[in-house]
C-alpha cells in the first residue's frame, strides 16, 4: 500500500470519507453492550481486508461526529489497566439512519456499479 | 429527496464524493469520443437511478480535478448554438487510473458489505 500512487491514495481517502460513518454505526450497533475505540477498531480488522481500510486514528473524530448528531451517545468509564475509557453505544435515532444509510448506500453501489459496467451505453 | 433528513443528505453528498471521480472518468472513456459537460450528464442521467446520484453543478469542479491530475485531457472547441465548449478525454494515465480505482472501489464495497453483513462477528 506504501506504493501506492498520490491519486489512488486520494481516490480512497475520498471513498472512504464517505464509508467510515456507515460502517462506524454498523459495528457499534452490532457490537450488542457499549464499545470503545480499541474494541472497534478490532471488530473492523477482524474482517482481514486486502486493503487496510479504516486506521484506529480514523475513528475517533467519525465517532465524536456521529455522537454529535445524535446517533451514538457515549459514556466515561474508569479501566482498571489505563486511562478511562469512551464506551459507545448507537441510539434509537442512530438505528433509524442506520436502516436509511444501508439503503443509500446500496443504491450508490448499484449506480457506481451499473456505470461502471456501462448499461448507461450498451443498453 | 427533498424530505430527506440533515444527516441523510451529508451522508450522501460524503459517499458522492468518494465515488464521482470514479464515475466521470469511467463516462469520459466509455464515450469513445470528447465529450462536455452536458453530455456526461445526460449520460449519467440515462441510468434512471431512482436518487438523484450526481448533480450537474457537480461535474465541473471534478472534472477539472481530475484534468489537474493528468487523467483527462481538454479543448475548448466553438458551438454553433451557445458559448464555446470544454471536451473532455481519457489519458492513457486516466485509463491507468480508472483500472486501479475500480478494484479499489471493489475492495471498498465488499470491505462494507461484509462489516453490514455482519461478517466479522458472525464467523
Amino acid at each position: 500500500m506504501n506504493e501506492m500512487r498520490a491519486e489512488d491514495r486520494k481516490f480512497l481517502k475520498e471513498l472512504n470519507a464517505g464509508t467510515y460513518a456507515l460502517v462506524l454505526l454498523s459495528v457499534v450497533s452490532r457490537a450488542g453492550e457499549p464499545t470503545y475505540g480499541y474494541q472497534i477498531a478490532k471488530l473492523i480488522d477482524a474482517g482481514g481486508a486486502d486493503v487496510p481500510m479504516m486506521k484506529q486514528g480514523a475513528l475517533y473524530p467519525v465517532l465524536r461526529s456521529l455522537e454529535k448528531m445524535g446517533l451514538l451517545e457515549s459514556t466515561i468509564e474508569p479501566s482498571v489497566t489505563g486511562p478511562p475509557r469512551r464506551y459507545y453505544r448507537i441510539t434509537e435515532e442512530g438505528r433509524g439512519a442506520l436502516e436509511r444509510w444501508s439503503s443509500i448506500w446500496r443504491a450508490n453501489k448499484s449506480f457506481v456499479d451499473s456505470v461502471l459496467k456501462g448499461t448507461h451505453h450498451e443498453e
